[in-house]
């Protein structure tokens, strides 16, 4: 196996940064290929322990890191297989229809980790789940996600829709708002559009569209935030 | 004046884009020294329009736009000039410790504008808040934001602190969570630290200390998420 600079087709992708790699080898071992090490990492003890516990190999290569991490200062490489899941059917959701910005579905990973969100659904062929940017936004929160891809809506509903199952829509036209003591049910999936075109108009159909309220100042809120608040408030109310 | 791309210390900043400019002429015409336009931008008509009834200049040059917009895709910048605020000691506050990165503190001043927190005070010499990155990031909110430097958390109340407004630090240590239901008075202040660091220990004997609730699977949330978090809490309950 020849290790080259990532790209989307690549069936290897790169955990960049040593917090990042720790996270990797915790909860994803099975995936990971090997480690590469910067001559001057300063914590290789730990680093060495827990490859040398799950039998990954690990390699000192100060020339292959500078060559993987596009001039971010990063001294371990985790190098992963990618790998496909599936969703967790006894669980609330996140939705993204199209997401395109790789820093924030980084973000967004890292945001549903902490908050206990652990299923992410993306709809379309947006950004690329597997690219080092979005790995390494997500402070390594991505291997502890479940993702499943799906063309449409339609297709996650007929894998994941039920009676059980509340839908919600965030929707900047919704006449709902989102309160902060909101009542819903255990099982719930909260769905979020593109940073610039939201959600189309026909998901007001398919659930209960809230809307997070905003002054007239700002046209919208982040999509990162957005998502950070609803499901805060889901998953404490 | 001769325009020159931006530095820390210069006398003006630059509103990057038409949305940004567009914001900067209706919530700040007074700072506005000129706006440089694109020769191929094809919304002339309204920027023109609205500039006109302001008396601010317009100037067509493709070289200028070039050389200040650093690779960004940008066909309007409005050049202001530096102006410093007060906050209103009447209305809640964010408060800033040391934000370290200009996109985040964009983000978060769009974001406080959205919740209706239009005053920020910032402790320390963190990022450049005129940095057209930071303006960027805030989609023009920046303009519609008072904002405060500060050198210490003690200047900030020597200024603001009063018996009426309630301080509330958000640290990871606190042993009080952040509800949805909280209460609280009308006058508060929104503590939080530096991105990498926090709020150094001393601050839980400012205020009612406040954390919010994650799962043992992040160290914490991204800064912005955060703000975004209480911010809506506190403005919605």
């Amino acid at each position: 196996m020849e290790i080259k600079p990532y790209k989307k087709d690549s069936e290897y992708s790169y955990a960049l940064g040593a917090f990042v790699t720790f996270e990797l080898i915790d909860a994803a071992p099975e995936y990971v290929e090997k480690v590469l090490v910067h001559s001057t990492f300063t914590d290789k003890e730990k680093l060495m322990r827990m490859c040398a516990g799950r039998r990954i190999p690990v390699e000192t290569n100060d020339r292959l890191i500078a060559k993987l991490s596009d001039k971010e200062n990063v001294f371990v490489i985790g190098v992963f297989r990618k790998f496909s899941g599936r969703l967790d059917s006894s669980r609330p959701h996140l939705v993204l229809d199209n997401p395109s910005n790789m820093g924030n579905l980084g973000t967004i990973m890292r945001t549903s980790c902490g908050m206990g969100i652990f299923d992410v659904a993306i709809i379309g062929n947006g950004a690329d789940i597997f690219n080092p940017k979005t790995v390494r936004a997500s402070m390594g929160s991505f291997f502890r996600i479940r993702t499943e891809r799906f063309e449409t809506f339609d297709d996650y509903l007929e894998a994941y829709g039920s009676s059980e199952r509340e839908l919600y829509p965030f929707m900047l036209d919704s006449a709902s708002f989102l309160t902060p003591g909101i009542k819903h049910g255990p099982l719930y999936s909260l769905i979020f559009g593109n940073e610039a075109t939201g959600l189309d108009p026909t998901y007001a159909l398919k659930g209960q569209p809230l809307k997070i309220a905003q002054t007239e100042y700002v046209d919208s809120l982040n999509l990162t935030i957005a998502v950070g608040i609803a499901e805060y408030v889901f998953t404490k109310t």
